[in-house]
């Protein structure tokens, strides 16, 4: 096929997300005499790098005579330069396209087919068509338990892993995220002040207003190297870095997107997703924490129950000690929503501030002490104790400080430019705050793209209020944001539901597990 | 949303096939403001057409500030002009893919839950991941006839259906093609000439290197607008049409490229496809032909039955009569392999023609005389007889001409500049043509884009040959793609096996069904 002539690339700069898409004239000869056509899959090579890639076809100017090009991570992954020159040939079919045919018609796949898929899926040898097939034909249960752990496995193969030479490395996990709920790094403070070894990894919000990597950053640097990351926490025990920028698990960050556009949480990969990386990460013992609740992720007990057998069970066969715990998802945690809003309520709970939201700093305490109690020196029901001291000390105050200038420096928390009051429209209880709906406002106001972009909420179910209160205050620095959120918050106001027959303060809802 | 600003369109001329994609600026205030990223799904409005279409994100120049471009067919479906100013806007939630989550989830689907699904892929609303996921679903023998059943009424309701008003309206379809294998101008002239109706639509070739409607384009115009078709049936009887130009079953031609992305033949989807389409069409009697063959679709008798068993279930359930036959799939029919060479021989064995492959005349007389047997007229084992009789008699050739020239006008057919002719390496028998390599090898000369590309092949299985006889000869009009074709027959000739052992003839496999 050498004789195929080369065409010439030109940088587009179009970003497909995680799709190779590789753009080509209409009249191009290689299109007519292979018979390409949009959405052919070709392979792409450049010099001794070859990606697999969708073909577009450019029925424009765009492109010169002789000029191809190629969607963002396409050209990141050839590490292609403008000018560069690349072969075009038919992509090969895919081996392993074969195994997820037989998983479709319900067999059991091998470790080493799961392996094959997974490699494929890494090396972009898979559209999202196809990715999205694979998911579905693992969704509805069809992955039993050993498979899971062969999905696990093989996604920490795929990946960095990191080795620490200890016998304890704790890591905590929360399965799909409440509005506000940023125990980790209060968590991370009190186990590494301990002197337990705690590689966190973070990912940064996709659909919510701010992930725990977006709310670090408020503070410090969390884009670290591989090399850095080890330095930190060799240093202070314990790191706060964003995941995405030492790939441990690649494959899980290209499932996780088309799960997100197909809505799908399927067990089987939430589970791979989670202990692959705690796996790569040098995880020996992780805690899971599993808000239930009805506009959270997990929305009964039944599902948390199912989670956590696979989570324990996959734990086990990858010799990992996985402890799980189900909290309160019925609302969101602490006051502020949003990056900077969230890392201040982090730092009033750190710094004992009697204005700290108490529920954020329980949520912590019991996540830290469950944490402690995976070391020898802790005992059963001692965590929670310990953790308490090690905050009211300071210890984990001075311990986040430390950690953030070993990754590069410690920020004061920014304050947005305009606030915006939302009032209740009657007296009476709170009786419903909707996860999702608050999260979407605070989304509109540009977190977490905007740090300081957010909203502060002054209540929780069950408190009372009177008509013309402050439910929540809306920060941003954009007057064209905030316009747009409130034209949002006068049209979908149902975020907040006060019952206004039901004047009596109802109980506070526990956010203890139950 | 109304104070959400307008973007100007700018036409890029990108071809995403299928798929809707809107091209933004990454400093956006809308991408912004909304969080828009690439691969969210938006809902774009012009005037008073709206479709949902999949986010990238331009990082470039190519679009100037508050422009958006959108791929060809999203333009097309919205009739978009150069300047044109959209709105965009978070697409809503798509109701219908709580369904596919459910069939993932093992449920059965109500008729008017597939007709949901069906109706929101028609409009737009799914992506190819969400096409994915539900083809996939669907896959591995998911579907029970009556879903089946639901699926196909569901295609022909989002399509546009046609209405004879006949007693009888027959149809002949042909389930996975073998190279060469063009009976169907041959059986339409012959059930036309006879009396029948016939209003005939055919796909173009998608993978092949022609499809009936290529071939037939080398005679005449193909490219019919409704009225015309119906035209032309009223006054011939039949028609021999490119489906794609009516849209009669729009979802099916979605689902159809997803399909082909995931090598995935659900039983469920191909029986949907075929008789959706047939009944759009307005038929009542409906032959199909289904030939078994390692190489070919279809590549045992049990999956055969299994089709059989849908096809004439689903029938039933929808009103219309399905009769299948099985024939010998092992093997390319004709010697003409491309539109022009198969068109040749479609006139030959019209023409009675002493040269004309006796194959493709057996194949094309069995078909029609089971065609014709749909006629209360005809004895149940007398339309051979009958068919045999029309084409002898010149009456299916007078016939084709006529629909050709009702059509546009009747073409000769042209030959091509170049022929090279591949030769045996060695002496003995035929014992093996494998149908993919075959088309491939024809597809690499032009073919369908260059009619009179293609191979002719001079021999069949159980040919003897002597070192040096012509195997098949290739025909193109580019001296490029022939050195470009002969580099890859040298590469890979396994197309044709000839065994040097075994140098008696052996019986030429049978053809007919069995």
């Amino acid at each position: 096929m050498n004789k195929m002539p080369l065409l010439q690339l030109k940088r587009l700069g179009i970003d497909t997300h995680k799709e190779a898409i590789i753009y080509m004239r209409e009249d191009c000869h290689i299109c007519i005499s292979e018979g390409f056509k949009a959405h052919t899959r070709v392979k792409v090579t450049l010099d001794d790098r070859s990606i697999i890639a969708t073909l577009n076809i450019i029925k424009s100017s765009l492109l010169e005579k002789g000029k191809a090009g190629l969607s963002e991570c396409a050209w990141e992954q050839l590490k292609a330069e403008e000018n560069n020159e690349i072969s075009i040939s038919h992509a090969r079919p895919v081996e392993s396209l074969s195994y997820v045919r037989s998983k479709i018609y319900n067999n059991v796949l091998s470790e080493v087919q799961l392996n094959e898929i997974i490699k494929d899926i890494t090396t972009g040898s898979y559209s999202d068509i196809h990715i999205s097939s694979f998911l579905t034909a693992c969704a509805g249960g069809r992955l039993d338990v050993q498979e899971i752990a062969s999905l696990t496995k093989a996604m920490v193969e795929t990946g960095n892993r990191m080795n620490w030479q200890k016998q304890i490395v704790v890591d905590k996990h929360c399965v799909g995220g409440l509005p506000g709920n940023r125990t980790t790094p209060i968590v991370v403070s009190i186990v590494a002040a301990f002197g337990l070894t705690m590689p966190k990894t973070s990912s940064r919000a996709i659909t919510s207003p701010a992930g725990t990597a977006d709310t670090m950053e408020v503070f410090t640097n969390v884009d670290l190297s591989l090399e850095m990351l080890k330095r930190v926490v060799n240093q202070e025990n314990a790191c706060l870095a964003w995941g995405g920028a030492i790939s441990i698990s690649p494959a899980d960050d290209m499932l996780i997107q088309v799960e997100r556009a197909l809505e799908l949480d399927s067990e089987g990969q939430l589970v791979a997703s989670v202990l692959s990386k705690k796996i790569s990460a040098g995880s020996t013992h992780v805690l899971i924490d599993l808000p239930v609740g009805a506009t959270s992720k997990i929305r009964s007990d039944k599902m948390a129950e199912l989670l956590i057998s696979y989570l324990v069970a996959v734990g086990n066969k990858l010799g990992i000690k996985v402890k799980t715990i189900t909290t309160d998802g019925s609302q969101p945690v602490g006051n502020g929503i949003g990056p900077a809003l969230e890392a201040r309520d982090v730092l009033a709970v750190l710094q004992n501030d009697k204005q700290a939201p108490s529920d954020l700093r329980e949520r912590s305490l019991l996540l830290a002490g469950n944490v402690l109690e995976f070391s020898p020196d802790v005992r059963e029901g001692e965590g929670y104790k310990i953790a308490a001291e090690i905050l009211d000390s300071g210890k984990a105050l001075k311990k986040l400080i430390a950690i953030c200038k070993a990754q590069g420096g410690f920020r004061e928390v920014p304050e947005a430019q305009y606030t915006y009051p939302v009032l209740a429209q009657q007296s009476g209880v709170v009786v419903n705050i909707d996860n999702r709906r608050i999260a979407k406002i605070a989304k509109l106001t540009g977190a977490p793209e905007y740090k300081v972009g957010g909203i502060d909420l002054h209540i929780r179910n069950g408190s009372s209020v009177n008509k013309g209160d402050k439910l929540y205050t809306i920060h941003t620095n954009s007057k064209g944001m905030l316009s747009y959120v409130l034209d949002y918050v006068k049209n979908f106001n149902h975020a907040i539901i006060i019952d206004s027959n039901n004047l009596r303060a109802v109980p506070r809802q526990n956010f203890l597990p139950f």
